[in-house]
């Protein structure tokens, strides 16, 4: 089970805090009475996705010997145009850098992230469609 | 069209960095190879969901015209047993406090939320039960 609180701040300003002890800002922008001091909620959701994901492929990477010197996730989530404007799409880049990566090790390194290992992709799968694509920069 | 970028710092730890400019950092616990530096992804969907609908719950009473002093919100998630251990149910609580609150405005103002406004409930119900209830305290 894990577990939050988000205590209001004043205007739309709100602190979260996690179950294991760490704290977060989230606001609105100023056309929604913030003053954007902090993430917006449903951003979020899309960090989380990348957080979620870079952690397994680094730890899959790792066990697979690989040499990772970086990586880079870039997420875009398209939302519904009505209300509650649900997220319907989500894609994400994985930019992998290192040295002689073996393109076999990445791409099953993000396949198992996104199909078997993501609890974040799994969670809002069912309300978006997630795509994903990768690309390897080979360093000397 | 929201935006993020995650970027690896080493180990199971991570910068996410929002499209509004905000930046948070996920680690995984020492269990998982981390250090415990930052949040765990599937904290900041919970999160997301009490941000959300505490910034709903907070315009909509005061729009009411409701003497609100104060929001406190938790928040509960289970996942899945199984890889990849999806969020299946969520619990929110609500705990207003004001000066004369109306039990009617509350109620109707954590319905609107639940059930038309926050997006962050619209995305993880698709995945998870979503439950909430309110406790409101009346002060002095």
């Amino acid at each position: 089970m894990l577990t939050a609180k988000v205590k209001w701040a004043g205007d739309m300003q709100f602190v979260g805090q996690s179950g294991t002890g760490h704290a977060i800002v989230m606001d609105a922008n100023v056309d929604f009475g913030g003053e954007d001091s902090g993430m917006r909620p449903m951003e979020l959701l899309l960090i989380g996705l990348g957080g979620c994901s870079g952690m397994d492929i680094v730890s899959i990477l790792k066990k697979k010997k690989q040499d990772i010197r970086d990586l880079e996730i870039k997420i875009k989530g398209q939302q519904a145009d009505k209300y509650p404007k649900r997220f319907t799409e989500i894609e994400i880049e994985f930019i992998v850098k290192g040295k002689n990566l073996s393109e076999d090790a990445v791409k099953r390194a993000v396949e198992l992230s996104m199909e078997k290992y993501c609890s974040v992709k799994a969670t809002l799968e069912y309300s978006a469609k997630v795509t994903h694509s990768y690309k390897i920069e080979n360093i000397e």
